[in-house]
């Protein structure tokens, strides 16, 4: 899974029916600064560090597995081991 | 899902059954500036901003789940979040 | 899915059964210079440019889905829109 | 599957339910530098170096396959034949 | 399918039961440089020029599908057409 600053929300008038009504966040990757677009299972807001999940395992983490992600945000980092030291 | 612009169609006389009869567009990485293949759902146009799903949910966001690509356009990207601010 | 040049053809005496007899392409990635090895059902031949699609979706591009490949070409590329404006 | 350093723990307050109680470890990819979250079934270490395997044999590698990763650690490296000679 | 070379074999005395008794080979990524780990059904062995398959194919390529790798050796290259010429 791979870290990401959240930085809005995406807004599309048009889109496959295939992510329902599920809201997208527009995510910073921490290390390449590319941005990618992901569901939120968790209700992140801009400013989270964030991490996600990837590949088939992203639409398993949603609720329904039937919204066609390739992107989920899996959590909201507090502080990790390396940085309290 | 990553973000794209949209360069064009792509034409080819000879390809697999796979993708049946679904046409495809020329996709330019927003970020990398390389350009992808992708099958559309959405009707997307040249010079659209948009992102696609890639992976196996990919064939899961078109009508049929039988055509054999690995990245589908999922949405035209109106306005984010973070451009609005 | 990606673009490719092809190369050649690769030879090679040991290989797993999962590749069956499938002859082997050569690809060179249009924009990372890298090679790859890809199965053909289309018929490519040195010199064509092509699209090849990766992941699940190369066994199912195949006629025969237990052909365990992550890389197949899916089509020759003749003309795209934006090289005919 | 690719080569890791284990850097510590990650602590989340809010996270999805399909990690279930898994605790996470950071990781730094031992060629680009980035890091990365994953699940360990082994126990490793901070200092431990690793290999972890990525998409879907992540959550196999796991004893219970629901749980929705996409990188497991597989094993703690020892030293490989290149090093000995 | 990408193309590596093989460095050697790897130890490690602690492991997830999902890879069973399998040895590991060492490859570096013939353009990358990178270093990955791999299964091996073909008996490749150091020196050897040989290309991998990646994602859930590694799995079935393998004699036995349960074996939870992303990574599988298809085949040792001998000389390719384009090496020829």
């Amino acid at each position: 899974m791979n870290i990401f600053h959240v930085e809005g929300s995406l807004v599309c008038t048009r889109r496959v029916d295939g992510l329902k009504n599920q809201s997208l966040r527009v995510l910073r990757d921490a290390f390449t600064g590319n941005l990618a677009v992901a569901t939120d299972p968790v209700g992140a807001r801009p400013g989270n560090r964030v991490f996600a999940v990837s590949g088939s395992a992203a639409r398993y983490a949603m609720d329904d597995w039937k919204i066609y992600t390739d992107l989920t945000i899996c959590g909201i980092i507090d502080l990790s081991d390396d940085e309290a030291d």
